[in-house]
């Protein structure tokens, strides 16, 4: 349930920092959780930031048990999140913030742009600008991106450095078509496919998505190598970018 | 003015093949020089495949020279773009379509198609999908597209055999806002600006664009710092990706 | 003025339930009086919500009478708006949220939310997303979406169940093409269009726009029968849908 | 093999008449062959047309094969889907065009325009509008409006009186975002998924695409669940409309 | 029915010329009569170009007729047209390429692209870029811009100068949001709402446009009001630009 | 540093009144310093409202000096940019209301609606609706249309009688393809190049932005050529436009 140790800023590492932003406690796991596998699998550090629980909106199977109450929902998904971010090899952080709809505040603000300081991530993964079935989902995007507008700012007092310029990468809502989702990278997740399948095991509230969540790995995955990819890759997860890619080859 | 041997489609090689489709005989030269010239410095190799010699439309400057007439405009054009080709390090050759408007036809859909077949490209680099400039430039796009669908085809009769699903990159409209372009990728061409201004100072039939798209290209490169490339780009090239791009990693 | 009697969620009725958000108290007259009048007609429940009295930005012709105050205006809004929608045969409430701009709160978010909860509704009628004219509509829109999707969460405290997924239709902006609107829905409202003009007449306030609805329900009215609908129908009012159909046949 | 027998335009059925046009000989198999079904099955007329066979390029199974020559190509095309035709219920005809690329023509134009007349489909299902992996379908989708058009005409002379105006509903292409589809209709298509299933199995040239696209039906089903739609819905087809629906009820 | 008398292209007349291209022998009466009107009651030169008379899909009361031939549907759509042009103080000339669908060919080009180069518009107005219910208006909308690229062609063989770069302002289709349609100017008509009106009288085989336009120019008008129009404006009609404004104030 | 005297609103004057809304104090120099500069020499009122200093975000040059504190940032921001508006001949007021991120409030938008109202400004321009690289833009954009909809209302309390339409032009942003920003107006700013040279120098902390906005008003001065404006116009400043253009004329 603790973080990974961060490292200072100037360090010479090679490897890269992945930071995870969650509306709730749960999103990851299903639209990031072999991005997050991945890397973590390949001895980068990666960090998930849950704003919210989810304990209102993204539980319905807990509260159809008799007698729940909203502590016991909170302290499930803390659990089950933070037992998903552990076999995915994630840390994990919850900012417990409320749901539906989260709340905005300048507290929330600042713990955002403070571990984006702390972190100094190379890539964010968050959710779509647009989602009309999901609120949420569409405060945290913007929420992101005016975090990171913080954190780059000079003048933004911090014991931290202002970062840079990270990529944004957005993962795959449920209805892609609906929020104006257009896949830019499928991204090869078959080596750890497994571990993926393990933390959705995990996340019991919400159990009915496995299934749903994995046909879709196997359809982005045809889609893999339909567009070029490499013939064995079986699984595969979409994302879109916020910002053009600098390189210096044609990707 | 020739092109490079091409080599067999099952080769062992590690190097890429580019090919660029150019509607008319200069196109290639302001929009992509620099990646060719990138791509040709590293070892591997770059085809144009101009469609026209833009003798009507785009020979402006010859067309003000008393006297002149299309077979000079013609040759004119051939000599300049072959050599441009030359000093960028890239094998040429000219489909002779005609120019405002490209026309279409069979035989010259079945010489690109040949090519793709023979060539076996890795990547393509062409014109945007809208332009209401240039109407030859969103021709070429849609005819790009379509060769490579049929150069694809398993029942396409050819000596040589179908062509995987390489990656389509569109180069910057002269005026980008107005045909719909969006960057997705920003190519750091630093290392051969030289070489692209060489290029570009053949061209003598439309010289004043060497200023233009020398200031784009500086303009493209302070982006490309901004969007979190390496601090000593001065140079840069936008594209926009047809096709989502497969990787194992987040870029 | 006052509602209609809501029925228990459960209930075995075989009529809907149509719920009309309406940023301004006359919004709804103009844009869904035929919607709410045909389901009127036809047997079904129709409840009105107004955010807002449109106390200053909505009733221009008002304040040009020397000596208004705020309270006159209210309660002139008030009383047109009750009596329009009980000539459509809808009931109504006011939220009283003050205008330009429409003020968010707490307290609104949850009056919306159990009303929703309440009414159960199978339908959802609101303004646009965009309106570069109009904030108040824009931010209606989005916060329909919102409360439509805390009502839906299991978790959320409330004497009344959580409501399930009910279509969310728009109505046509005043300058729709500047607002992004496209009609997907062209409902036939000729069985009730005197009784929409009724209504509109009740509208003192706002008089000058009884010919300008007028004339686009026969606009809309003459698209209809383009579209293949029924060739007696005269009048009809366009809508545009945030979610897609589900259906056993193909609409 | 062959068409149900037309009838009269003015007989005055309740039934309603579809028209499918399908690009290549088995894309209505795989995209609308739900729709297909369950119009068949409950008493409408459906009929297919392909403009091609596919032969060139949709028929990668058959061309992996020693020794195959194109007319055992055609000749396994037409009956494969034949009979798939056959197992929806519907009547199919085939207007052998060509395929990779679909050659445009006078006699195809008539053929289409011809049929439409003679059909007089209530209600006609193609391709979408962007396919930037197939110019092939956005080639149809442009064709089949433009005989639309065509059939409309009072002025066009053919022995059968002109069309009126019939929805066109697009079918959800293999990519759907890269082609700017989104969902407008889901269409339940649980009460034939095993109708669909078998015909998909008797297209044995592309029989990889099974899987994928009962995958996707299952995925369209959840979706059509979550949109509000009946609980017991297991399985779905998505369309987009070009026009908009004219009603009597806000659907 | 013949054209004004066509001025070299480098006399010194302040006056402007305007160019309609119109793809059947009305469009141009209903949407850009208006501007036609306005523009020769100014003392500016206005001239007209028929693709198409229309005879087979715009026709439709002429074919109800009994005994109706082509030959007297084209005499009839000549003599109407001719005579509107007139009323609307317009020089007018038709190409006769067939209608429904119009058909592209090297003469029609050439006929547009001459006509283009001998008349050196100011201003282009014609169709919009797409219409899903008419194929032929969006063929227009694409032939028109070819024509221009090819009339500003140095290298096109011609007895007329290249044209610059004129203006191509598209009006208004006749159901705006399915195609596009984004009102970037609001035009004052009022002055010529009259002649407009005599205009559109005299098209007596779609004489039940009249209402439709007429209802449809108030309607604009209220909106040029509403946009910061002077008040005392009663018609207008709409056009979006294919290219930006080049001026010397903020217009 | 202070603002030109205000008129009264039903004064008689032919001149126009401009406001330009920054969300930082230098946005307007490098964005609309050409716009502000002609519209002063040609007599016009130019009246600059700075919503923030843009000192934490903006200011990357001073934070670098050692011993920087916000005080002083703050304070030579305003020195700068008032010297620079009085350059540029226009006036100038700040609301200070912080920055990364702008910070709403009522009392913000009080301050700009009464100076809207106090001013009657015949054009506004502001920042664009979208800008992932500065959500302070884009706030700024939906503010200040907020604040024009509070100014038009009669229902308004305010010494000041309501404003009418102004237009609002959007000014480019650093990225505009990432923005969705498309030119609509390339005005011409030649007359007046080197009065806005003179302002960006004045703006010391960011002077590594007067090469950049001076390349893209030479590349915008291509384009205005290229679009048809006069031979000799070297610079240009691109807008675009959030309502219709009303006009008697087709521009």
């Amino acid at each position: 349930m603790t973080d990974q140790p961060d490292r200072p800023a100037g360090d010479t590492r090679t490897d890269k920092t992945v930071l995870i932003v969650s509306a709730h406690a749960a999103d990851f796991v299903w639209r990031a959780g072999g991005a997050a596998a991945l890397y973590a699998k390949n001895g980068h550090a990666v960090h998930v930031r849950c704003l919210s629980f989810g304990e209102r909106g993204e539980s319905q199977g807990l509260w159809k048990q008799p007698g729940m109450d909203i502590e016991t929902v909170r302290r499930t998904r803390r659990e089950e999140s933070s037992q998903a971010a552990a076999a995915l090899g994630a840390g994990i952080d919850f900012y417990d913030a409320g749901d539906y709809p989260l709340a905005d505040s300048a507290r929330l603000q600042e713990q955002l742009v403070e571990d984006m300081r702390a972190l100094q991530p190379d890539i964010i993964l968050t959710h779509a600008a647009r989602d009309p079935y999901n609120l949420d989902h569409q405060f945290t995007h913007e929420f992101v991106l005016r975090c990171r507008m913080i954190a780059q700012a000079a003048g933004h007092p911090s014991p931290h450095p202002p970062i840079g310029a990270p990529q944004v990468l957005l993962f795959e809502p449920h209805q892609p078509e609906q929020c104006g989702f257009v896949p830019q990278l499928l991204l090869d997740i078959s080596p750890v496919a497994d571990v993926k399948l393990e933390a959705m095991r995990i996340m019991g509230a919400q159990g009915h998505l496995v299934d749903y969540y994995t046909d879709l790995a196997r359809r982005r995955g045809v889609q893999y190598v339909r567009n070029g990819g490499e013939k064995g890759v079986r699984h595969a997860e979409a994302y879109q970018r916020v910002f053009p890619v600098t390189a210096r080859e044609l990707i």
